[in-house]
């Protein structure tokens, strides 16, 4: 059997209809007439920390989504064995309207947040960000840009060591914004931040229109997903096979 | 300000005593020893369908998540500004315990539909594999190589095509289980299924483990993502965003 054909009708319903009549006016826009966002990637990142945000964040009218890095070139997640590309270093990027850091395992945080190069670069380009954002573990290498104010949210065990060492209460929700610093949850929460963004940056119509275009209706399986409310023992469980897929 | 010293404590709570206690018997595991997880990358796959799954399924004691492509190398999105990278060509890889092909836009999804070398190697593959997924278009992709019966799912603007292309039933859930074939459906769904198949590998504690680890305690700030409940106009939009973003 050989490949379906496929030429006959399009296989997303509407998306012709959606080419044919045109986009309306008020919002017809070109690529990179948008926001300018950017993401830094830096090694051992957590894979979905920047790729939920980017997915979601890519559907706003005529936004750039660019991958950063201290170097073009592939960078290796926590887990060695998956790599996105950094179409740009930090040299090429002095200015953004939405920067984004990601999380990492235990070794990615701590080497991003020991890295001047990386650090200096946040604190320049955050001097003219509309929102600096993070997600995971993320919110500590903003805290060591000392970034930080009042309150933010984290990693659920990085929760202790965000407050004693930058001085900042932590807040158990997906995301907390103050001022123009938006902090995600762990990992998944940065999905929710992104809808939450997308709604400051475009309205909340289009922020319901990328809903839908990744059919963002979570359901599942399990409700397991709430330190607040996960017993020891699968909070340790958590943690080793963290630890074990990062070694 | 330089950055803050980090030596005294571990960022993650509890990670040194991850660390010093050790794993228990039951689930040392090294890493090659679990399930060899495949992911299909093809140009304009849509970024968070691998990325979701890869994820939580990297969490799996043992696993390892291989992205593949025709070619090594770079992988562009459908929004061509970002890439990820294939470790592996589809020619050194011809045994997987599990297959996950993921969706594009209409472009991308038409181009491997009828991309020869992509069908005829997800058709020898799936021969082996215990668990053949798909997530949003990919289950389009499955069904131009076959291997779709009955029911299945797919990105809601895709179901009316999924039925009258292939013969099954299009299922508006966030994953559909037929024989050893799971369909998630659009985009974020994947993560959904992640778990769901985290749990047939693994087992439900493991599961549980897998989705704190990753904070997936979905909160989302609008309820706008099930296509069921959604007006004609907010569909209009969302596909309108995904052409945008695309073009």
């Amino acid at each position: 059997m050989r490949s379906q054909p496929t030429t006959r009708r399009t296989v997303l319903a509407g998306m012709a209809a959606v080419a044919a009549f045109g986009i309306p006016a008020g919002t017809a826009v070109a690529e990179g007439s948008g926001p300018r966002i950017g993401i830094l990637l830096y090694d051992g990142f957590s894979l979905l920390d920047p790729t939920g945000p980017a997915e979601l964040l890519s559907r706003l009218p005529g936004a750039t989504v660019t991958m950063i890095a201290e170097r073009r070139g592939p960078v290796r997640t926590d887990t060695r064995q998956t790599s996105v590309m950094a179409e740009r270093s930090i040299a090429e990027v002095d200015r953004l309207d939405v920067l984004l850091v990601p999380g990492a395992g235990e070794r990615g945080t701590v080497a991003a947040m020991e890295n001047p190069a990386l650090i200096d670069w946040i604190r320049r380009v955050d001097r003219r960000t509309t929102w600096t954002t993070s997600v995971c573990t993320g919110s500590l290498i903003l805290g060591a840009a000392g970034l930080l104010r009042d309150r933010a949210t984290t990693y659920w065990a990085s929760a202790s060591y965000l407050e004693s060492t930058f001085g900042v209460k932590y807040v158990p929700e997906r995301y907390v914004q103050v001022g123009k610093v938006i902090t995600a949850a762990g990992v998944s929460a940065g999905i929710d931040m992104a809808l939450f963004l997308a709604a400051r940056l475009a309205g909340d119509e289009i922020a319901r229109g990328i809903q839908l275009a990744v059919e963002y209706d979570p359901h599942p399986p399990f409700d397991s997903g709430n330190a607040a409310t996960a017993s020891p023992e699968l909070k340790k469980l958590a943690l080793r096979l963290l630890a074990e897929s990062q070694k």
